[in-house]
C-alpha cells in the first residue's frame, strides 16, 4: 500500500499516524517533482483500511499496487488437502524416510506414525539425487507402497514429483505433490501440477528470493492447483558446520506478512538429527503451519539421507519435546 | 571425537551403535592406508564417554582432538554479570534505544523497561553508521546518563565499545560491554576489551562462520574477559526482503552442542518491527538465553534506526506475547 | 591425488618437494593414527607423476581417488560441434537476441553476426520466466526460423530446452542444446536431453558448488551427451549493484584445474550492458573458450531483458574492444 | 541521474533516445501520481549531459541527486603515492610476504622485487590472525626492516595498520597505508588513518556491498586521507572449491561507473597460487589498475599464507605470464 503525501504535508506527524497503528512503513520515496511518498506494508490486512488512512491530515491518496501474485496474494493461510486443514492453530506433522525403501518398511513406519498422530506419510518414488550413480528411487511401484500404507492406517500422503513424465501418476497415488527445492523454477514442472488441480506442497529453490518464490506458486495456481503450501527447508549458506541455513524470518513473513501456510523442514534445513528439536519447536513458534521430519526404522542403513534421519522409535519423544515449553538446559 | 575403526571391523555396525546412543556421526572418512574413520561429534558431553565407546566391537581408539578455542570450549551455558546469571532457563531481555538520545530519554526508558522486568538497559553512547556523515552518538556522556537511569531503576548496562579509544569509558560505566558485528575480527579491540575483564556481549559478523565467531570468543577470553555472551543478530543473505538472514540454526548449535549462551537481536536480525514477537518466540525455542530488543518512545522521531524500534509503549504488551503459547493466527 | 607420508618421515621438506614441482597442496590431513596425509591436487595433469612423486624421501604411497565425475574428468578442454571445436584457442561467440521474436528479426541478426565472424546465434523460442504472465516465448514456431536463418547465414544454433516436452524440437533444429540455469538440476530434464546424444551447453545454477555443476555435467555424459560445454552466467550475491556475481575463479578452475571448456555469459553475469566489454575480456583472460552477448537491433523494444542487450549496430564496436589491449581509460 | 518525464509523454520514445546515447537505464519506476520517473546511471559522465538530455521530447527535468560519498565520488581514478601514479595505463605491481618473518628476508625480497620492475614491497608486521594463538606478527621492528630495505631498492611500501595504536607508527614508515578486510568498518581506525592524510589501500569487507565499500572510503577522504586505492581481494562464497569469490564485475565497476582505481589481489582471492595467473590477467582486463601478490623465498616454510605464495624465484616468470597474451593452452 503507498500513502502519497500533499504538498507541504508534515511528513513526521504522517508517520507517526502510521506507525500509531501498528503499521510498518518500510520506505519512505521521494518522487522526481518532490512529493514525498511513503510505502506501508500492513502485517495485517485489518490494521491496514486504505480509506482510513487517507483521511490523516496531510495524506493526498492512499493506492494499492496489483500484485505481481494475485492468486498467491489471495489465497490465505489455510489449505485443505483431502479434507484436512493445513494451516490451523494445529500443526500438522509430515513424517517418513528419505527413500520408500520397501513395502515392509513402509507399512512399519505408517502404523507408528499413526499411533503418534501424524497426519501425512512423506517418502520418495522419485529421488533428485546430486549424482548419476546414486540410488534414484524404486520409482512407480514405490507409490503403490505408500498409498495402501496410508489407507490402511488412515493417513494421507506427500511425495515428489520429480519430472514431467512422473506427474499423473504421482497426482493419482498423492493427497499432496511436492515440488523439490531444485525444481522450484523448472516451470514445464510446476505447469503440469497445476494441471492435475491437486494441492501442492512447493519447496523453497536454495538460492531463491521470496518473490521468486510466491511466483513460482503463482505459477502453480494460474495453472490449476488448488492450494499451495509452502515450505522452507533450509538455503545456501557460507558456513558448512551446518548443511542449509534455516531463513527462519521467511517463515514468520509468509506466514504474517503474506499470511500463508509454511511447513519447515528441520531436518534438511540443518542436515542434523540432533537439534531437530529445538528448531522444530523454533519454526512452530515462528508461525509454521507444520513440520516435515525425515524418519527411519535404522537411519544407519538408509539408502540415502541418513545422517539427519530421526530413528522411528525414537520419533514419538521427538514430537512430544516439540510441544513441550523447551529442551532440558 | 574420533572413533577410528580396527581393521576388518563391521563399520555399519559401529555406526549403528554409535546412532543407537543418540550421538550424530558427522563425517565418515577414509584414510589413505584404508582404514575406516568415524568422526563423532555429540550433541552433549554426557552422552558420549570416550572410554566407553572404545569399548565397542570394532573400534581400535576413540581421540578427541584439542579445540581450537580451549576457552570458549570449557566456558559452559552461564555467564554471570554482575551478579545475574545469563543462560539459565529464565530467559534475559536486553531493551533500550539504537542510540543514547537525550538524558531524560534514558531516564524515561529505564523506568518503564524496569517495571516490566527488563534486566538490562542498552543504547549507544558510540554508534557505527555506514556514513561518516551520519549522527555518530553522543559519546562519554551518554555513558553518564544510561549508569545513573539503570542505577535508579535497579538495571544493568550493555553498550557497544566501537573502538579501542572508548574501551576504558565503556568498561567504567556498562556492566556488559557490547562488541558491534563490523567489529567482531577487530583483534586490537578484542584485546583491548579483554583486558578490561569484563563479561562481554559479542555481535557475530555479518559473514562470519562459526568457528571464527567462536575464535572471536577465545581472544576475548585468552585477554581476560570473565564470560562471553555471543549475540546472534543476522547474517548477510541475498534477498532484501528482510534486512538480514536469521541464522536460527546458529543459535541451537551454539546451545545444544557447544553449550554456550547465546542472545537474539530480532530488531536487527530483520529489521522489521512486526516481525520481532514471532521471531523473538523463535529464538527462544531454540534455546536462546535471552533477547535484546529495540524500544524508543517515538520511533518516528529516532536519531538512528527508527523502522525497526518497538513503540516503549508497545513493549509490555510484545514481551507478554514472547511467552504465550503463539500469536493468534 | 593423496600424497601418503611414512612414519616419522620430515614433513616439510616432502612439502617442499612437492611446491618444488609447482603442484598446489590444498589440504595437510593427519590421519587418527598419527600419520600426515598431504592432499595434491595437480593444476596441469603432465605436472604430476604418481610414480615420480612416490620416489620422494618420506612418501609412502601415492593415490589418485576415483573421481565423482568420470566422464566428466575424461573430456578433456575441446567439444565438437557440428565439425566447430569450441576450446581452442580461438575464442568462439555466441550472440544473439534474448527471445526470438520474429523471423524478420531473427534473419537480420543472422546476417549482421555472420559478417562479424560470430560462430552461433543464440535466441530463445522458450523462455524461462519468474512470472507465468510475462512472454513466455513463440515455440516450436521460433525454432524454425533460427535454423533457417542460421543454414543462409552459415552459422550454428544454439538454443535452450525448457522442458521435457521441448527436447526433442531444440534437439532436432539446434546444433547445441542449452541447458538453463534454473534447470541446471532438473534431472529428468538431463537424462531426456542426454539420451538426444547431442553436444549441450550447461549453464551454472544460481547458487551451484562447482562439485554439483560437474556433476551435471555427469547426467549428461552418462546418459549419452556427446560433449558438455559448461556456461558461466553469475551466481546469486548479496549487492544489487549488479544483477548477478560473475564467477571469474569458477572459468579458471574449470579451464585450468580441470581442463573443461567453460563459455562465460556477461550479459548475464551483470545485467548491464555498459560493462559487458571488460567483463567480456576478463573472461577470455581467465581461460573462457568464448562469449555468449546478448543483442538485439532494438533493446528498447525487446519483449525480454532488454536493459542488458547491446545493439545489433555496436556490437562490431564490441567484438574488436574484447580483442584490443584494453579499454581506453 | 534521473530523467522524468513529462504527463502523456512517449516513454518508449524516451528510452530509445537515451539508450541510443549509449547510456545505461537502470530502472523505471512510475510514482504515484502516475509520471513514468526513469533512472539513468552514465557510465562515463561526459556521455551524459543533463542539460541535452533535457531537451529530448517529452523529458520534463533531468535531476542529479547528490551522492553519499561525494569525496569519493570526485576523487577521481588516478591516486598519487609519494610521486607515483597508481591508476594510469600502466598496471603496478605490490608483492612480497604474508608476513616480514626477518631483515635478511625482507631485504633478498626487495632486491629480487626491484630487478622486476615491481613498484612496492608489501608484507605485514602485525597480521589479523583468526586465532589468538597464530602468529601475530614481528610488530614494529619489522616496519624498519620494510623500510630500510624498500629504500635501499628504491621501492614503496604498502603494509596494514591493525589497530589504532598501531596507526602512526605505520604512517611514519609506510607509504601506502592498508586497511584489511576485517577493518573495512573499523571506523575508529578509519578516522585515525584518515588523520594521517597519507593515501590508503582500503581492502573491501568480506560481504561488504559496493555502497558500504564506497563509504569506508569517503570516512577516510573525509577525515582527511589524501587519496584512497580500492582493493578487492575476495568476498565470501558458498563454494570451499576456492578459499573466496573473486568479485570481478566489482572491478569493472569501480572502475568504469565510479571512475576509481582498484587493486586486485589475486592471491587472497583464491587463495591458490596455481590459479594467480589467470585471475591476475583477468583483473587487469576488467580494468585493474594494479595486482597485489604474494611471494616467499620459500612458501613452505612461510610463517602464514603459505599455500597461496608465489615462489620469489617463479616471480619473474608469473609477471611475465601477466602480460602475454594468454596462458599456454
Amino acid at each position: 500500500m503507498i500513502v502519497s503525501l500533499k504538498s507541504g504535508a508534515d511528513a513526521a506527524n504522517v508517520l507517526r499516524e502510521l506507525t500509531g497503528r501498528g503499521l510498518w512503513v518500510s520506505r519512505v520515496e521521494r518522487s522526481a517533482s518532490g512529493n514525498a511518498v511513503h510505502y506501508v506494508i500492513a502485517p495485517h490486512s485489518q490494521l491496514a483500511d486504505p480509506e482510513e488512512l487517507a483521511r490523516i491530515d496531510g495524506v493526498a491518496e492512499v493506492t494499492t499496487p496489483k500484485p505481481a501474485h494475485p492468486l498467491v496474494s489471495a489465497q490465505g493461510p489455510v489449505v485443505d488437502v483431502g479434507g484436512l486443514k493445513v494451516g490451523t492453530d494445529k500443526p500438522v506433522f509430515m513424517c517418513g524416510p528419505c527413500s520408500l525403501e520397501s513395502e515392509a518398511q513402509v507399512h512399519e513406519t505408517a502404523s507408528v506414525l499413526s499411533s503418534l498422530g501424524v497426519s501425512f506419510i512423506r517418502g520418495g518414488a522419485f529421488k533428485p539425487r546430486t549424482s548419476p550413480y546414486a540410488f534414484q528411487g524404486h520409482g512407480d511401484v514405490a507409490l503403490e507402497w505408500v498409498r495402501r500404507a496410508a489407507d490402511a492406517a488412515g493417513m494421507r500422503v506427500v511425495t515428489e514429483a520429480l519430472g514431467e513424465g512422473h506427474v499423473s501418476a504421482v497426482a493419482a497415488y498423492a493427497d499432496l505433490v511436492q515440488v523439490g527445492s531444485r525444481n522450484m523454477q523448472n516451470f514445464s514442472l510446476l505447469k503440469a501440477i497445476g494441471k492435475t488441480e491437486k494441492p501442492v506442497l512447493l519447496k523453497r529453490g536454495m538460492s531463491a528470493t521470496i518473490e521468486e518464490w510466491l511466483l513460482a506458486g503463482e505459477y502453480l495456481l494460474s495453472h490449476g492447483s488448488k492450494g499451495v503450501i509452502f515450505c522452507e527447508r533450509g538455503i545456501r549458506g557460507f558456513d558448512d558446520s551446518t548443511r542449509n541455513l534455516l531463513d527462519i524470518g521467511a517463515v514468520a513473513l509468509l506466514r504474517y506478512v503474506h499470511r500463508l501456510p509454511v511447513v519447515v523442514d528441520p531436518s534438511h534445513g540443518l542436515g542434523r538429527r540432533d537439534l531437530v528439536a529445538p528448531l522444530g519447536r523454533a519454526a512452530l513458534a515462528a508461525g509454521a503451519a507444520g513440520l516435515m521430519i525425515e524418519t527411519h526404522p535404522d537411519p544407519s542403513t538408509a539408502l540415502s539421507d541418513g545422517p539427519q534421519a530421526v530413528p522411528l522409535g525414537e520419533l514419538g519423544s521427538l514430537l512430544g519435546r516439540l510441544v513441550s515449553a523447551e529442551e532440558a538446559r
